[in-house]
């Protein structure tokens, strides 16, 4: 526990989009806000996604858990860290918490979730937590503006948020509130989204902006519209709902997730299930539907993917259909949708997609929003947080250049923040513990198993297994694999018969490690020799 | 060959960006223009490069081979074709036929490039080509107006180009000479560059105003400048070499393409060696260099990417120094570039990219500048290629819109577009071949393989090697490897003995190829349910 009367820890989410979680510590308490998951870039072929190393944490467990809001990059590690802290207290906003007890029963496990609101109040030992409810791209999101009991200081931790005075499904930032709140604070701090810090978007668009131009697609003579948006972005999907009903089409929900997450807003409240159909087979007929797709980034495994490249049971679009594209790629996922999109043209079919309409506006602040928020609030300290290390040196560049009266803190992942009694904010550098790959189910892989990984994918393997006492015949028995290697390759066995033999002639049993050594050696050499690299060679006797 | 008098077939470049290659057949003439190679997305596991499949050439060689300009993606695959085609001609601008000696020679293979030059006439059979000089990204870039001998049609192949008319390195684009040229055809046909058709630059900027960037940048108060850009764009490193003399910095070349080129530029007599320095032990001093890197894509052994990790032997970067990225990402690097931007800023370097300064420049056509290149050279025919299908499209729609007096064709590769001796211009579509994927040194790798090696990264591998007549025996003998699986599975070794010897209890040497079956199953199973996958398990018995 700390002597400051705040020390605050971010242990992801700063210098990397994703595994957003954050300590903040007092002399008695001690507590971690979100819990998040890293998608991986490309180079892991194929793991589900990074967590933060929890390993530090450990030694000082925390007691409960705050969640901001319900996207995977701030609830998808729960998991984790209820094996890891079984005692801990979870509190969630109510969206949130809908979609946190799913993963529990997917994952079998039984945990209360404790559901907080506008008007709540988290009560800790040294802090109390006020919910200041913020605009974003999924419901229920929450900056949290946490005060000690003296009033000293407040800081608003406000990772994921946007200003949309214009939406019509949630109101404004609660400014009101945080500005009441703050008002007598000796000293403030904020904690701030830097996801759109190098945009060319001032101003993020409403997410009101939208619904108008959905209408005007949905009239079109197409015939079935296939739509892709996040699918956790509830509000997007009661657009398209209500543009659908307008231009007298049906609504299909198709892609797990999809479902998933409109079946939690319609408990939520916020949509009504008979408005849309989940099963394919249930509709009255396949025309002029609008077919709502998860998997908006192309995932593998998507639905967007397989219904684009006409590998659905149910769906083979045609260029009667229209794909509408109400969403951006996440960095990193650029090609991928690109060279679906290319795939989509082939057909015949068109295609609409942010670079044409005003169909997908972003979750997180344009910089004159972040300007909005810092003159409401007057904060003394501005951390930015959620981005990458060149968004954050931006984030910072932009602080000292449009609000000058903050101090700008650049923080890295797991940095120590404190504020002592006196009110004196001072940071200490700490280094950083690198995300946890997960794969399969739920389980850690090492990165140096990875390196070997990409080894066998970029060289493929070679696989010999030798009969030792066959050593002492005339003729040696073995048996080999090839496996990822060039039909040019794997048509010379002739060759490989002949090279084999040749090394085994004359081996002596007592040396059979060295023999090993040496047939991998020739094998990689003949193989460098054909292919120009050396495949993984593993060489057994028995 | 063909009775029209002009048949067109692209054997790569059109819904793809990369492997160009164009088949131009008369009565008595079959040629290709240009021989390029297509960079991998990230799918395939550190492979070289695609080439078009030449099969179907292969079944009608050409004679000659003409080269519009020197980027590998008209080049690349050259070496490919002269294995395929020994007798091939080889027609190529001068600084093109430069890079390609180059590839010769690493490649140990003897073969004249005959240079041609813009007074120069190619004359074929039943066509005549006149080079005609553009603007590009790479010196001594023509298009190619092939005419038949009666001046009936004329097409015009403008693959790669812009129209910049303030280059101080070139002179423009020459539609004095294509005007002159063309003016009593009866029939125009374009192929034209469809790069840059969702650009939001209408007007590709001229490579001519980031000189005045550079100067401005150079004489900045920091210690080095390391610069990447393309290796192959001589006149941006012209620039660089010019802005570093005026701020009296020394330049230094680093990288092997970078230095590969700048040979080759000072051999075409565009550059004095004198003006750079090609090693780094031959400086009088490490201060106040601009340091030109290669690999501005982020490539995995670039030089670029090892200096911005601070991997490199004789270069560690501090914060005293700046990083300016003088190119843009190509699609699938985004994040790769993005990363190492993250380094360096982790470093608290400063970066300067073309999101803050004007330091890179297009070397293909704006919306506006083909229209430039429309309302010259009049066409009746357009052709958008050097795209993928999506730019093909959108191309499609602005010749509709913007250039309506033309009819737009819209072809796709092996398509044939005839124009018969009545002027008819038809097109067959035909169904393409895909590219073929080469690894290693020069070796085709079929897709089927990569599909392999895929799996085998994704799921890590197991080797079990049985020594069958021990199955006769108490105690089975066998030996195993795993690869590329995680510690928590490399660790149950004594449970994995178990799962053996009980799997190959009372197991009958008759029936080996069923138990190895039963065994690769049990394995997976196992794995499965401690992992969640299953690894490739290979059974041998010896």
């Amino acid at each position: 526990m700390s002597k400051s009367i705040l020390e605050i820890q971010p242990v992801g989410g700063v210098g990397q989009i994703g595994s957003n979680m954050t300590r903040f510590i007092g002399e008695n308490t001690n507590i971690i806000v979100d819990a998040g998951i890293l998608f991986p870039s490309e180079d892991f072929f194929d793991i589900n996604y990074l967590i933060p190393d929890l390993s530090e944490l450990a030694q000082d467990p925390p007691t409960d858990l705050v969640i901001t809001h319900g996207h995977e990059d701030h609830i998808g590690a729960i998991i984790h860290v209820i094996d890891r802290f079984p005692d801990i207290t979870i509190h969630a906003p109510r969206f949130a918490a809908l979609l946190i007890r799913k993963k529990l029963d997917y994952a079998k496990m039984s945990k209360k979730i404790f559901e907080y609101q506008s008007e709540s109040i988290l009560e800790f030992r040294d802090f109390n937590i006020y919910p200041i409810h913020v605009n974003h791209s999924i419901p229920d999101t929450f900056g949290l503006l946490i005060k000690d009991k003296k009033n000293r200081q407040c800081t608003l931790m406000v990772s994921d948020f946007k200003v949309d005075s214009q939406s019509p499904y949630e109101r404004e930032f609660d400014f009101k509130k945080l500005i009441n709140l703050s008002k007598d604070c000796l000293t403030r701090i904020i904690l701030a989204d830097s996801t759109n810090i190098i945009s060319t978007n001032l101003n993020t668009p409403s997410e009101g902006m939208i619904l108008p131009n959905f209408k005007k697609i949905f009239k079109e003579d197409y015939d079935n519209i296939y739509l892709t948006c996040f699918s956790s972005n509830v509000h997007r999907v009661m657009s398209v709902i209500e543009a659908a009903k307008e231009s007298g089409r049906r609504v299909l929900l198709y892609g797990r997730s999809m479902i998933s997450y409109a079946q939690s807003a319609v408990e939520r409240g916020l949509m009504i299930d008979s408005d849309f159909y989940t099963d394919q087979a249930s509709l009255p007929n396949k025309k002029k539907l609008v077919v709502l797709l998860s998997g908006c980034q192309g995932d593998f495994r998507g639905t967007f993917r397989r219904v684009a490249k006409g590998e659905d049971t149910h769906f083979k679009p045609t260029a009667k259909d229209l794909f509408v594209l109400s969403s951006k790629s996440i960095p990193g996922n650029e090609k991928k949708i690109s060279l679906l999109e290319n795939e989509i043209t082939e057909k015949g079919i068109d295609i609409i997609s942010a670079r044409d309409e005003l169909i997908h506006v972003s979750g997180h602040p344009g910089r004159n929003d972040l300007l909005t928020v810092y003159n409401h609030f007057q904060p003394d300290y501005i951390v930015p947080i959620h981005g990458e290390s060149l968004f954050i040196k931006k984030h910072i560049e932009f602080i000292k250049k449009e609000f000058p009266k903050a101090h700008p803190i650049q923080l890295s992942n797991f940095d120590q923040l404190s504020i002592s009694s006196k009110l004196e904010v001072t940071l200490k550098e700490c280094s950083p513990l690198q995300p946890i790959l997960i794969h399969g189910k739920g389980i850690e892989i090492e990165r140096e198993n990875i390196s070997r990984r990409r080894k066998l994918a970029t060289t493929g393997s070679i696989f010999i297994s030798i009969k030792t006492d066959s050593l002492l015949k005339r003729k040696v028995q073995f048996e080999y694999s090839f496996d990822g290697l060039p039909n040019s390759f794997n048509s010379n066995r002739e060759d490989f018969n002949t090279l084999l033999s040749n090394e085994l002639v004359g081996r002596k049993i007592k040396l059979l490690e060295k023999t090993a050594d040496e047939i991998r050696i020739a094998v990689r050499r003949y193989a460098q020799n054909l292919l120009g690299y050396k495949p993984i060679t593993i060489v057994h006797f028995v």
